[in-house]
């Protein structure tokens, strides 16, 4: 099968596929194929979404293999090392022995003997790996390869799901504007890049706290978020259980996964933050880089002198990594040791390909305290620190706010653009009110919109739980279509290559009835056969020329479709015969009213 | 009880009330109150919420009498005739015999013998009334009122309920840049505003079809509507039953009702859209002025010299009435009998006091058609008839699209802006994107945010349903919802006085933990507090210092709290305190790291 709507989002190549494939995706509307690059192993996921009219669409795709039919996947096993070799064949790492796990890495160090075996209900059984870095300590990152002028198996990948060049991709990446997370260690992922000239990418927050949820809820939260578009997955556990969640979590993840290391650094100190130190704090993250972590929310910018920003705020300090290292300055009378041992920090994570996330510790958590000298402080900071990363060749993002209001929103990005010399922006909505709680998903979704438009790469999802509890399989569900809608939304109104097809390959399905069409291609497709059906459930409704909206004799599209019909049959010579009813019309004057004076 | 939190956006006044509402109300943390003006007789409603802290916010309220525990609402006798005093006592109307009701009106001609009975199942059985015009055809408009330098009661109730002075709102209203709908027969409704320097409206569209719904159900997603905060409601109905519908839904609504008559004008021809007449129309207008409808789509701008240039569109006309009136205008090979036959139209509205919302019939359907010629050619036939209207003094709002990307949005108001002389804008959305059918609600809010940000004054809701279906009281809660928020998201943008200070309060209990005045203050108590308690049921979670997403120990807030308490007892001190630390650092060197050359 080839693909007959040759310019889309994904591709302008022809995927390739096995015939059973395409036979078993039809029978649903579309299926999972592939697109080759310039190596057999190579392989471009994509949704080939095959419309009744005999043509095809091509989509992005984030759901990894689960949606491939003939890739036989296991969550005890976890994925197939795609990236392996091609990590391995640059020959600038090595496997090394590794930090042994201990039993405080899962919180569980005062209710099991002390230096006894784990006793965990669920290790992760899968294959017995060793961690690599860089060679004596080498940056291994794609900045450091895009800038030596290289362009990796990971970069034409990307290209190819982006619909741009490799050179393209080298040069975003080498200027810092972009950033393509691939720890070695976390060689199962399908490549993606976060980048303003690039597709706005979504984030999913998953984790289970000290109050909720287990290994299995997060790893089905995790597919579940991947299978609605997610582009990356952080894990912000909390609770017990944090490093075996994560390496299920990892293990099984066909997208890079971000974690915030003071989290669990936090609980190996029993949640007192001013026992935490930079020991604990290095040993997390060389944990966390070890099994594969792509990214990491660091939030060195919470500086003890802006500390006391925040006191007049109405809300305070709203990022849980912020107000823990507030909490330490204060406590201790000194600057931030994660400021303070920045650099240190550049080193490991150049060494196994970390991407900085830099944390907004001081974002607004309320209209009220939205651009307050308190954000705009740690930004500064944040600029600094973008700065140093770079020099380390370290990709780094910066994370922003949070709480809002729309006509504060380019300001934000625009001062995070100049600060931070254009390093992807990766926000958290923002929310542009506050008076929603249970609807946090769509005040944001705002926010996120209007700010990915104006070049924000990475929106993080809010749920409908924001603010009032954790997000179950649906929430997460209902967050991350949301945040497809915002950032696709934004993707046209910058004029993305190829975004608009989408929105016209859907709009021709509607104006021309072909309701299975218009259901596959639908963000949601699921809900929206599910929608029409609760009013229309019977089959010929599926090709009826009118809906349960306005009835048959109230269609407007069917009236449209008959005007063409009967004054023309094709739209040029509509246009023609209309068009000519329109010169006599305007010869005769073309109004009936006088005009008017003003 | 007096009103602690003078600075509302509902009003500075005191709201009066009964002991008992007060009693009833605080049991449910909130309860309704009432603004008197400078008479007895006028009572602007509000929410009156209690917080656990004692004092109180007065939020605007749409949802009529059924929320006055004190009010014996009955829907067979309809709501008490609040403003008919007030129309009397003008002395410019007079009662009259009016059109007799026929069976056609509810589209029954063909099923019943002709000239016999009606053959309904629910006659609306409230008090008889005779139909009221103007003496002598006489324009008894709040616009013609207004120009006069006449402040009437019905524009010192919006100012109370806006919080503005009564000669600003006459002023609006004079320049045209804002209308108070309110039909002369229509006396049951509490008087509201549309225009941009006001509150941001959101209208909900009800409506039985050909396909499905009956009376009960409009009447019940009416009442639903205005609950959960519309501001008008547009009876849209194309069914059986059109005249019945509306008359009980008149009757029992506290907000202005809007129609688009052309829909039960086609019902009379059996949906033929070539059999429409003038005639026709006409007298399907003055049948509906007389039971009330407090405004009308008029499709005037359809004319026959723009139908060709919808002949390349993607999704062609998708306005119903634009369809419509398209049809007739090609199947006569005649200017359009609206166009021609305006100015009658507005001497008929005049009398009543109907308001114009003139319809775009040619808004584009798909983000392929937005902003193209053929909107922007009605669009300047609009600014034609809306200096038109004016001369009669009709009070006409302008309707707008539809689907419309992100980076067009801003185009599209400031020239309705323009060409309408600040004509209140009256849009649908607009939908950001076309490939999320089942969010739609989602797609359009963000337009709709952004839109009345730039100054559109009533947002025309979508529900999820759009494009699929009949929307349920589900569907029309999640869409009024929806639209709040981006009414409100759009107040805070223009800076509308006290538009903040709910957020405010919001987000002062959100920071104290006082999780009750958390759900009180939220759009959407119910569900708020539903998906609190979805994970921590019990009531001691109500008040607790953290919840279930993150746990006691990651609580930022709680850790913000601390930090405070722990640095100093008040704001002040620990300001004071943190701001010493803070001068020690800074002449300390304030940094760690040295500048960085770029």
């Amino acid at each position: 099968m080839t693909n007959k709507d040759a310019r889309t989002p994904a591709s302008t190549q022809n995927p390739t596929e096995t015939s059973e494939a395409a036979e078993a995706g039809k029978s649903i509307g579309w299926h999972k194929a592939y697109v080759e690059g310039s190596r057999p192993d190579l392989q471009v996921p994509v949704r080939q979404v095959h419309l009744t009219n005999g043509q095809s669409v091509t989509l992005y795709d984030t759901s990894g293999p689960y949606t491939d039919p003939l890739v036989d996947t296991d969550v005890r096993r976890g994925l197939a090392p795609l990236r392996e070799n091609w990590i391995v064949a640059r020959g600038d790492t090595e496997e090394y022995a590794g930090r042994p796990v201990r039993p405080e890495d899962d919180g569980i160090k005062h209710t099991s003997p002390r230096g006894g075996l784990r006793n965990l209900d669920a290790v992760f059984p899968g294959r017995p790996r060793l961690p690599r870095r860089g060679h004596g300590g080498k940056a291994v990152t794609q900045l450091a390869y895009a800038r030596r002028g290289e362009i990796t198996p990971e970069m034409e990948f990307v290209a190819l799901r982006e619909n741009v060049s490799p050179e393209v991709v080298r040069e975003e990446i080498a200027a810092g504007r972009a950033v393509l997370p691939a720890n070695v260690n976390h060689p199962e992922i399908e490549p993606m890049i976060i980048g303003k000239r690039f597709l706005v990418k979504v984030n999913a927050n998953i984790g289970n706290s000290a109050v909720t949820s287990s290994i299995e809820e997060e790893v089905e939260k995790m597919t579940w978020a991947t299978r609605w578009g997610a582009d990356t997955v952080m894990d912000l556990s909390t609770g017990r259980n944090i490093h075996t969640t994560r390496e299920w979590v990892l293990r099984n993840s066909p997208v890079p996964i971000g974690t915030v290391p003071l989290y669990q650094a936090l609980e190996k100190v029993d949640g007192k933050a001013e026992e935490l130190t930079w020991e604990i704090y290095k040993d997390t993250v060389i944990e966390q880089a070890e099994q594969g972590v792509d990214y990491m929310t660091v939030h060195a910018g919470v500086r003890l002198a802006y500390v006391p920003l925040t006191a007049n705020r109405k809300t305070g300090i709203v990022s849980r990594g912020g107000s823990i290292m507030a909490a330490w300055c204060l406590a201790h009378h000194k600057e931030s040791f994660l400021y303070e041992h920045f650099e240190e920090l550049c080193e490991i994570l150049a060494a196994y390909d970390v991407t900085y996330s830099l944390g907004d510790g001081l974002r607004p958590g309320s209209i009220a305290d939205a651009n307050d000298e308190a954000q705009f402080a740690e930004l500064r900071t944040l600029g600094e620190l973008n700065r140093i990363a770079k020099r380390h060749d370290v990709q780094t993002m910066i994370e922003g706010p949070g709480h809002v209001p729309m006509h504060k929103i380019k300001e934000n990005i625009d001062l995070q653009q100049e600060i931070c010399e254009e390093a992807p922006f990766y926000t958290l909505g923002p929310l542009t009110t506050d008076v929603a709680p249970a609807y946090d998903h769509i005040t944001s979704g705002i926010g996120a919109a209007m700010i990915a438009w104006w070049g924000t790469a990475m929106l993080c999802y809010v749920t409908p739980k924001e603010h009032l509890g954790l997000p179950n399989r649906d929430d997460v569900k209902t967050g991350v279509i949301t945040y497809k809608i915002a950032a696709h939304a934004a993707d046209l109104a910058k004029g993305h290559p190829g975004a608009q097809e989408w929105d016209d390959a859907l709009s021709d399905a509607r104006f021309e009835f072909r309701w299975e069409d218009q259901f596959n291609l639908a963000l949601d497709p699921d809900t929206a056969r599910e929608f029409h059906d609760e009013t229309l459930p019977a089959e010929p409704a599926k090709t009826a020329h009118f809906c349960s909206m306005c009835g048959p004799k109230f269609c407007s599209m069917k009236i449209s479709q008959d005007i063409r019909r009967e004054h023309g049959g094709s739209r040029t010579e509509i246009e023609e015969g209309m068009a000519q009813k329109s010169r006599e019309f305007a010869e005769a004057g073309n109004r009936v009213y006088l005009p008017i004076a003003d």
